[in-house]
């Protein structure tokens, strides 16, 4: 399953039960963390997601909403014997504001850690099942959208048909391999006849902060789904500007002129108590918006 | 009235819907902040206390559990307007911390903020309400206690009194300030005959992060109600000495020994699920004893 898990869909400051951004894309069984604010790991509790399962925390830009929570979930790991290798992706200053608070606690992580500073647009991770890149967004300060694209998988064995050709099982590791079969007597049983296609490659994009900008739209082209930011309704237009955020009819446009399937809205400001007339303005402009809300999980 | 509400009561990692070190000492309209483990910041808006009410914020020590909520409360507190000085107490790194973090995001406060390096045992506040003292506890890293005293209150006028002995109204406000009532005929009415003594002064100490240690006694003696942790339950003593950290029992013995009126005893280990036991240790020695629970109001 390819999926995103919303764990905080508000902006700065908390309210009305709404936390600040964090999510979690899983992909295969593992779980890529995407921004952390603060009380994620209290969040990963509440929505049962393992968070030993976590092997790559990616964290968009400094504003405390979005990674206040990453160095207590550091820590708490350590205390409960996580063992595996942590990778951090952040802006340069991260990895200092990280080591001086486990200094000056005194403390020494039971696990590897690696932080890496995240500056141009590049490819983080390409192992295989996905490629994870990254891309500027437009926001106050450095930050960073992320992508995901799923690795193609290899067809997949129908036994029906391969026991219809009987061909022995002792070859079916072979065929899954992509190879034809060949009888005794010289014919070809092509490959396709016996197996089946896998499901598409799909891909995510986390929008991250940012103001609108076109400039995005090659990053997340034709995708299957998206994440793009939402602070404001509509007629916050040039409070959006002036912040470096954006509003409902602007992600909508995004994701509209990226031609992507699926639209997710998230990042509301703190004004707001209630969140349908952001779903409605989205729509209106780009009809398959959803609303990114804490504790469900989005299929890609 | 003089009162703690807990806002946090677990130790280093939040389980069993426990959150990390918190809580409120609230005095005459007041709200002293000590400690502020991740999450504080949505406690404090869970349990309605007023976060434009917090002048001083006290923190025992650079482990997370007990501070990494703070930036993320001085940001809110920016987003939000809060305009009043702010005064942050803690160990000298706190600075360079928060200071590294605003920087990072470049964030001004809209507020004026002092950030204070508690070193020695000092008194930190002192003003006409109450005298805030720090001292040292025992633990793994440099950490400190904090104590509260409240100013003893002028007396109180007895309305009824003061007519009974003829004394004009307009002389009531010097009443109220001490002084005694001269007839025209020269005799003198005693202030102590019209007025009624305030309740009297009262003290509350915050004992951090400590293992057993009975240096505290001297900071803590006679007062009303105090604040130990117990991290474990008694049959754990070895491994609570080792960590810097105190049982039930160990609690209890302070608490007696001090002649305290009252102990709440809190920083339960995530190892537990349910708290009974720890009650039920500790009033085996000191039966005054109540467990600190989240988003109870204790008086002192």
């Amino acid at each position: 399953m390819f999926a995103v898990t919303i764990l905080g869909n508000n902006s700065a400051v908390p309210a009305f039960d709404r936390h600040p951004t964090s999510q979690v894309v899983t992909l295969d069984g593992a779980n890529y963390l995407v921004d952390c604010g603060e009380g994620t790991q209290i969040q990963l509790i509440k929505y049962k997601i393992r968070r030993s399962r976590i092997s790559h925390i990616f964290i968009s830009h400094l504003h405390g909403d979005h990674y206040f929570g990453l160095v207590g979930l550091l820590n708490s790991l350590s205390l409960l014997g996580h063992s595996q290798e942590l990778n951090v992706y952040g802006p340069a200053p991260l990895k200092e504001i990280i080591e001086l608070q486990l200094k000056v606690a005194d403390t020494a992580l039971c696990y590897p850690l690696n932080i890496f500073a995240v500056t141009e647009p590049a490819t983080l991770v390409d192992n295989d099942r996905v490629t994870i890149k990254c891309f500027r967004t437009n926001h106050r300060i450095e930050c960073y959208g992320f992508s995901f694209t799923e690795k193609k998988q290899p067809r997949k064995l129908d036994p029906d048909k391969a026991k219809e050709y009987e061909i022995p099982s002792s070859f079916y590791d072979r065929l899954k391999d992509g190879e034809n079969y060949t009888r005794k007597d010289g014919t070809v049983v092509a490959n396709e006849l016996v197996t089946v296609p896998s499901t598409p490659a799909k891909r995510y994009a986390f929008c991250a902060d940012t103001k609108y900008d076109e400039n995005l739209l090659p990053h997340i082209m034709d995708f299957d789904m998206i994440y793009h930011e939402t602070t404001y309704l509509d007629n916050l237009r040039e409070r959006a500007e002036s912040r470096f955020h954006s509003t409902t009819r602007q992600a909508a446009l995004i994701a509209k002129k990226a031609g992507v399937k699926k639209l997710l809205i998230g990042h509301f400001s703190s004004k707001y108590d209630t969140l349908e007339e952001f779903e409605a303005e989205a729509r209106e402009v780009f009809a398959d918006t959803e609303l990114a809300l804490e504790g469900v999980c989005y299929e890609v």
